[in-house]
């Protein structure tokens, strides 16, 4: 028991991070019965979507769960309302300011945490009285910070200016990364690679190959003049480092863009032209295997790894 | 006692990194005499220059010491016969193919190891007959891998791959860190900024204090179509930076970088239109404190990190 297993009523400080085109009520619920934190992404969803995604997680656990509302979309108000309305207990708020909803939430009894990349909005999420943060490594999937400080750094470096539950993020794909996650100062970690490449996982069967099959230096952190994203490298990344190379602007990378990549690549399987949002640590994921084999292991490489520095001194 | 401290028949598993303009003779034998490691950088050394220095070391130091050999330098074969010739024990290679001179370093009775910040040059190290490997994360300071891998991933990721003695570089600037990284399933730590930071070092007083100064994002890794290089942040960067978005070829930035950047910022003391290379653990640096203090340092926070997580289980 630490302060983020207290904090959610959870067994494991496993939070599964809210994804696009991952995460729904199959995962999440998933990941709770299994003893973590689970997290529908709504980053992907429709309000009236992510309802059915909450009402479906609801009937399939009875173990707390929570929701994943990145706060750039135009239907967050709608999302937000929903939330409220099914009784959510958790919410994690992202790419975006803390102090927006924060009060909200937490005036309707919600647990509120916020995920960040960099000191600055660590010490605004403390501000806007979020209950825990997520730090997030520059080698995470998907959006990130363009200040590009690693978890190694990341971690101590927030550690150092708040005691506030902090859950890391970025680079954690197995039970020896959770205990060095914790040894850096971190509560608990989220995980977001390894459950896109579990059997509950809505991502795409072609998007999961590639997960497997991606390999040292395989993702890049790209579009930064937009918003950095960490992607699998593939022909439309080619074409985003071709646009740029020539000297592109921000509106010649967002015309690339378009709409509807991540939907493409991820959940359509459109392997080459859509983005794939995903972690460094995908160049270690092998297999697809169902969420509870997954935190089984999880378990079993954190415990080996307690036992493995067990009363070793300097 | 591991595979570290018995390989180089010293106290602590801890490597002062060989790093241009700040390892000296006096960084050296001082991290030797406080029981670590230390490497004496002669990527930024004429070969007579390095002579000096090793003679130098061995009158200050009666402990195992090393050589760092960039082999990206048209001199780095007279370097190689000054190491032979002195009687050096201890040679640590980087920035270009462990096959080339490893075997003969051997010949002569040297413990060879090998800097990477890849898979694909670890297992070519490996191959190499090396005794050890540093593998070197994106946020370390200095040249490095376009793979863009973290230390948190890049430790796992090469431990899963070879057994050989490993050793952690990049983030590294914490007892905490150095725990984390044994967690990982490295055998010891090269740490560079922190005593780039220190008393003994040669880095000039503006490099220090801008060391100490610098905070999350303040580093980038740059001159990626050069040689990546983690910089902090100055006027010259800035200049990378516009020339990149304006779609430079790689001649016009090796024309810009011209010669000596690097010892205009770090040893002239020119910190706007030097190149300054620190890693982003330089956030979390806030003095510049003697090696036997800091080596004092990095134990008791191994050893506080080691009782903390005593017997932590999942």
């Amino acid at each position: 028991m630490n302060s983020i297993t207290t904090l959610f009523n959870i067994k494991y400080p496993i939070i599964q991070g809210g994804m696009i085109w991952c995460s729904g009520w199959k995962l999440a619920s998933g990941v709770s019965n299994a003893g973590g934190l689970g997290l529908i992404g709504t980053g992907s969803m429709y309000p009236e979507v992510a309802e059915e995604h909450i009402k479906k997680c609801k009937a399939a656990t009875d173990k707390p769960f929570g929701v994943n509302i990145p706060l750039l979309y135009p239907q967050t108000d709608e999302i937000v309302s929903i939330v409220i309305k099914e009784g959510v207990k958790i919410v994690f708020t992202s790419a975006g300011n803390p102090a927006k909803y924060t009060s909200l939430l937490k005036e309707n009894g919600i647990t509120v945490v916020h995920v960040v990349a960099n000191k600055k909005f660590a010490l605004k999420a403390v501000d806007a009285g979020v209950d825990a943060i997520v730090a997030e490594g520059f080698e995470a999937g998907g959006h990130n910070g363009l200040e590009e400080t690693t978890t190694m750094v990341l971690i101590p470096m927030i550690r150092k200016v708040t005691n506030i539950p902090l859950i890391a993020a970025g680079g954690i794909g197995s039970g020896q990364a959770i205990f060095a996650a914790i040894a850096l100062g971190a509560d608990g970690v989220q995980i977001g690679s390894r459950f896109a490449a579990s059997a509950e996982s809505s991502a795409h069967q072609n998007f999961q190959n590639a997960i497997v099959q991606a390999d040292d230096g395989d993702t890049l952190l790209t579009l930064k003049q937009v918003i950095p994203v960490r992607l699998i490298k593939n022909e439309f990344l080619q074409q985003v480092q071709q646009l740029e190379k020539s000297g592109a602007t921000k509106e010649d990378l967002i015309k690339l863009l378009g709409r509807g990549r991540a939907k493409k690549g991820m959940f359509e399987g459109n392997t080459a032209e859509g983005e794939l949002e995903i972690g460094q640590v995908s160049s270690m994921i092998d297999t697809i295997e169902p969420v509870d084999k997954i935190m089984n292991i999880l378990i079993s490489e954190f415990n080996e790894a307690s036992d493995h520095l067990n009363g070793l001194k300097l």
